[in-house]
């Protein structure tokens, strides 16, 4: 057991240097070597858990993906569906801006030596969509607003915000995030005086 | 001066084939023999015009902030600020669509092989927040709208459609981008309906 969680914890400890050397030099430039370095292992403990390196990259897109679920399912929890899309685009702003897990597996999205699969932005997606389908199915939306025409362009600012952020983290404040849906929420919702547009820190959100 | 247009032929092939190399291995693993391969030139050609492959990128970098500036001086022309906005926008998606020059240097913005560098978004965040300025100036935007707080929001959709479109080009579509402008603009402008939505021809737009 003692031995179990030992190797638990390597194998934790070697996805957030994974993670953290990806971000930093990007896929096709990690070397295993930096990477069990910087995790305090040898290569040999790194083998014993990753076969190669594109398997130390679907961890952290597991482990992201785990976090990403976790702050939207958190967000479900904070209210009706309009406040559960507001909730969880902080949260994941506050995710991207404190987790390198996070980060780098966004950037594993786009990153073209990793075959830019985007399976994290779809993920995203997947979830914006149902969202805002169930908003509408609650009599939420405004009239002439369908969660057809609204989920795209809640995406293509939420991916946005994420991306830009990776590079400044000032994209990823609360007051910026507000600042979209303030704009946004008075068009689409009945009633938008009743959506709070600060982040919930119940949603992860840091700053 | 034969000589002179043979030379300046050679070079724009050479962006053009650093270009596509970029956009579909990445800068890291992108190789000057690939490159000089894909242009139909000898290895020496491609080093008598570019001392290394960082200034092959500086060179795309250079060509797409050119074709960034042309699509946003001809939307200048298509009307008022607002109008410019939405034009500049169609502009910007059609030539993520068409010209690999253009896609290759905004994923050159955020490759950790290449130094992650912004240019070319920090240009185009650049032109929306002027613009926008304008636009207040002007007296067109609602009440409560000012430029300082429209202009991330409007960034952020817009770099989030450019960088999901790299991977899907569904999201340069006309309509989409339409959809973002319909959902935003009757909230921020004085006369939404004074606003053309859709794509303009002269924009660079092309589906």
């Amino acid at each position: 057991m003692v031995k179990q969680e030992r190797a638990a914890r390597t194998r934790r400890a070697l996805v957030r240097a994974a993670a953290e050397v990806f971000a930093s030099e990007g896929f096709a430039l990690a070397s295993l070597s930096a990477i069990s370095r910087r995790a305090g292992v040898s290569n040999g403990a790194l083998h014993f858990h990753f076969e190669n390196k594109k398997a130390l990259a679907d961890a952290v897109r597991q482990e992201a993906s785990d976090s990403l679920a976790r702050v939207t399912g958190l967000a479900e929890d904070s209210g009706d569906a309009l406040q559960a899309l507001v909730g969880a685009t902080h949260g994941l702003m506050g995710l991207v801006a404190d987790d390198t897990v996070v980060r780098a597996g966004f950037e594993l999205c786009s990153d073209p030596a990793h075959g830019r699969d985007g399976a994290l932005r779809r993920q995203w997606q997947t979830w914006v969509e149902a969202t805002l389908a169930r908003a509408e199915r609650d009599g939420l939306l405004a009239e002439g607003a369908t969660s057809d025409r609204l989920a795209p362009a809640v995406v293509a600012a939420t991916v946005g915000f994420e991306v830009l952020g990776a590079r400044d983290p000032r994209w990823l404040s609360g007051e910026r995030v507000a600042g979209f849906w303030e704009l946004v929420l008075p068009g689409i919702a009945v009633d938008a005086a009743a959506v709070g547009f600060l982040p919930k820190k119940a949603a992860g959100q840091s700053g």
